[in-house]
């Protein structure tokens, strides 16, 4: 027989490639049209940048990543790379970016929870005020932010794999 | 707006992910209650093997791998571990496993799909004496094998990102 009463790192996975893209896509569409650039905090492997390069055609999208080792499709142009851990270069970026970012997402962590926890609350006070008024914030860990509210999910999103978050002033 | 004409690697991989999972819960199903081994060929990261083993309880799940380098919850027994090449340890196999395998499941990985093509090609004969009688194979790639016959996709099954093979005679 199938066993089906427990859940594997496959359905898990499965979970939060699903739900990253069922909120990428919703945040994508709920900010469009907008001028300022989007962020993608980590690249990784490259696919979820890969996803938003393909879905947004109407702003620049920037990569955060310390040490680029994506597909050779995924990788982002050089003028679009960021380079560095981000606790450095997030705040560089408010500087260069004083209209802040439109949509930032957020796929920082391994599959250690404790670890992205602890990551998460680093790095939510840096992230905080790079996010322009109304916009959007996508993160595959809770995030711990002071003034931007959690949204409800997407169809397809699986709660507690992915969390929205809007700058609403 | 949100792009939605071209397909993503992200859709690629979501695609891939849950067909493989639907046509591994499939054929588990199906091949319930046999007392022949079940081969895992390529280990990887660990999570397909993680799945296999929380899914069966009813038969030893075997690992063929080259350089085991899986997560550590996701790392099968040294007893029920199969290094070294495949070129070598499938044909070897046939000595040791006289009755065969019930399920024999390859995740050939990798985006380069010639290469993946060149590797189903090689390894479909190696892989072909192995199955039991109405035993089933399920792979990520189209195989070459010459008796056995393509079975119809489960349900959540994409066309193309899995394929599931049975002994019939
Ligand atoms: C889980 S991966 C991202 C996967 C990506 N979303 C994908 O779909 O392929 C995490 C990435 O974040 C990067 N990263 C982790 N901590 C970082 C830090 N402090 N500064 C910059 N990059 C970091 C890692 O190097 C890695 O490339
Ligand atoms: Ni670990
Ligand atoms: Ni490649």
């Amino acid at each position: 027989m199938s066993e089906q009463n427990t859940t594997t790192r496959l359905d898990l996975f499965i979970d939060r490639m699903v739900s990253q893209r069922a909120c990428l896509d919703a945040a994508i569409t709920q900010t469009a049209g907008r001028s300022e650039p989007v962020f993608e905090l980590g690249l990784g492997n490259g696919r979820t940048f890969h996803h938003m390069r393909e879905r947004i055609r109407d702003r620049d999208v920037y990569v955060f990543e310390r040490a680029v080792a994506s597909h050779p499709d995924s990788t982002p142009a050089e003028h679009l790379t960021i380079l560095g851990d981000v606790r450095e270069t997030l705040p560089a970026a408010r500087t260069r970016f004083p209209a802040g970012a439109s949509l930032i997402h957020a796929d920082l962590g391994g599959h250690n929870r404790e670890k992205n926890d602890t990551f998460a609350r680093m790095i939510s006070p840096l992230i905080e005020p790079l996010l322009a008024i109304d916009g959007l914030m996508v993160s595959s860990d809770r995030m711990y932010f002071d003034t931007l509210a959690e949204q409800p999910l997407p169809e397809g999103a699986v709660p507690g794999r992915c969390f929205i978050y809007r700058r609403t002033a």
